[in-house]
């Protein structure tokens, strides 16, 4: 982290099986359209609820990645 | 709201009309660009004053959307 | 507000139409199961999209009422 | 809004009506003691509530207004 | 979640395994006496330390359930 | 604090001597009706002014109580 | 607390006895230029030590009065 | 800080060169029509953009200043 | 509180008596390991309960102290 | 700040510098790639530490610009 | 906790593995040269991403233990 | 940062001159009695005035630092 620039984006996860689950699956989609990944930090953790058990865990992200000089953001 | 991944962007829509139409106006602006919009969340309501009267309200929302398998988001 | 000790309850009501609406809604329903409500504070606005418009409205209030000297709450 | 020095004072609005209705009535009351009224942003949103329906709202604003240069303010 | 009423209350559930199972044991004790469960949110994790480790996690959670249309909640 | 379940309920307390008092009023109203108090947690002290004095504190409780397996909540 | 519209301000109020004192020294200065005085609310509650002892509390206060009509506030 | 009473008062400075000068702005206003300013916090730092540059810093400040026994605030 | 720098550390104190004891019991256990107490800000007040009772306070303060030159900290 | 619709991004910028040329580090970079950035606001100020000195500053900030009619945002 | 007055340190623990072993991490490191420790609260969850895969967990963890009575803390 | 264990420390700088200076100061003081010092954020930003002119600026800092095996903090 020295002087760069990088963008915060927010995306939401969810997985049946656990938290970090859920949050490598946001990890995993954004780093399919967004190169230079940097770190995370969790907003929100929710989840679903169905017949009295968790159905999936929601957990928000902000995920931080690093802009290139020219790229479109 | 099951095992898909969503994407939060923050949008300021604004109305001479009302706080209900100024998220409406938001959310019909992001729809333009952006498929699959589900929910929205208001972060904050302002507005700006003319000869002592509300001129329009500006209210700024989280808007999520579903993020589609391969799509630049 | 004199002597008296109230309890708070948090209550999600939803509209189609407007803000103060799903308000309404929710006070409305609380007010079939429990006496004496008194004041309301809204601590969240969100709402559901569908094909690009507000769908419905979601607004999650406090809503204060007086407990009677020996009644269940 | 340029190189120029603001004052905000907190005003809480109340309407039988509406949400925007109670803005604009703190807006309208700010308006008769102080010039230049240029924003607002709503604090908190609550209400009384009587025989089960919404009695009132009551919306707390910040009002912000420019500061002439020997004003007292 | 149309347009329905909703009541959110807050549990706080604990494990000596893991933060997911006491989510899970704050909804399945929640699940007992309330009907219609439908999300839960993490307000706070804590949790206590016995002779230099993790002894149990405590979750408190804010669980949201409809409401029937004249049953006490 | 064990492998229990608790729930917790917001109780407004109010007093015309004290802080302190007030607290105990919340907990003792609602020692009647819930059993198993374990812990408050002071969410908002505010109070009434009459003629240029404060005529009574009014103290917003979160109240923390162990569930029994079963128990209507 | 009816169709009526406040203003907020902001008092901290200081003493070397109690918190309960220290509001009170803020509503009564409040009082002395400020007419129809109604609520406060406890922002913050700070204090001084000196030789390891309290030597004294320091509350800020929002303090919420009823504006007159044509009343320069 | 003895036994006094505050004010507090929000003022917006602004300045083209630096935050410190915007706080300044803000701050030298405020002494043009209120005695005994003792102190500042920082509420929010904003800004103006033009041209893909900063135009000009918009800090918020609370400031705070002792009441002389009978003045006016 | 002039050109010096200060630490700032987190203490619970409790009491069976009131919220200014509790306080002053954080203050002085601070003050037998630390010189040149300065302030301190309440952060949270809970307690515990017992039989229906406020069993004692706990208050956890942050409190601030002046750094010595060379002082181990 | 009319009838438009505005989208906020979050930008880190970093100096070695200054907070201010942070800011506007972040501001140049968001203007590479996105037309009529109009405001920021500060999230959050950081920065990294390396031999006893301060190495350079990140400075969190949201970046409101107006949207076109039909732009890809 | 009864009648004894606590010290509260921030620690950061990180693992590769878990939520949960980033927090037992932290919690043996602060065991080694803190006696006592008694709760801790979670205060953010980051982590850090790698080749688009959480590298590893980052937790900030308030941790509480009691003061002995003369010990240096 | 990898799987390293960071104790995080409060700390507030002054200066007459700057922000940045008042966070140096900070980091200066801390490095003489703490190793492996890392990151740091800034909590607050307050002042003092002085004959209505900024006497200096007091940043409250959290400060992080990498813990050695069995270093004492």
């Amino acid at each position: 982290m020295q002087d760069h620039i990088y963008k915060v984006v927010e995306i939401v996860g969810s997985s049946q099986t656990s938290i970090e689950d859920a949050i490598q699956q946001a990890v995993t989609r954004a780093s399919k359209t967004l190169d230079n990944l940097r770190w995370f930090q969790v907003v929100e953790t929710r989840g679903h609820i169905q017949d009295g058990k968790v159905h999936h865990y929601q957990v928000t992200l902000k995920i931080g990645f690093r802009l290139e000089d020219a790229a479109r953001d």
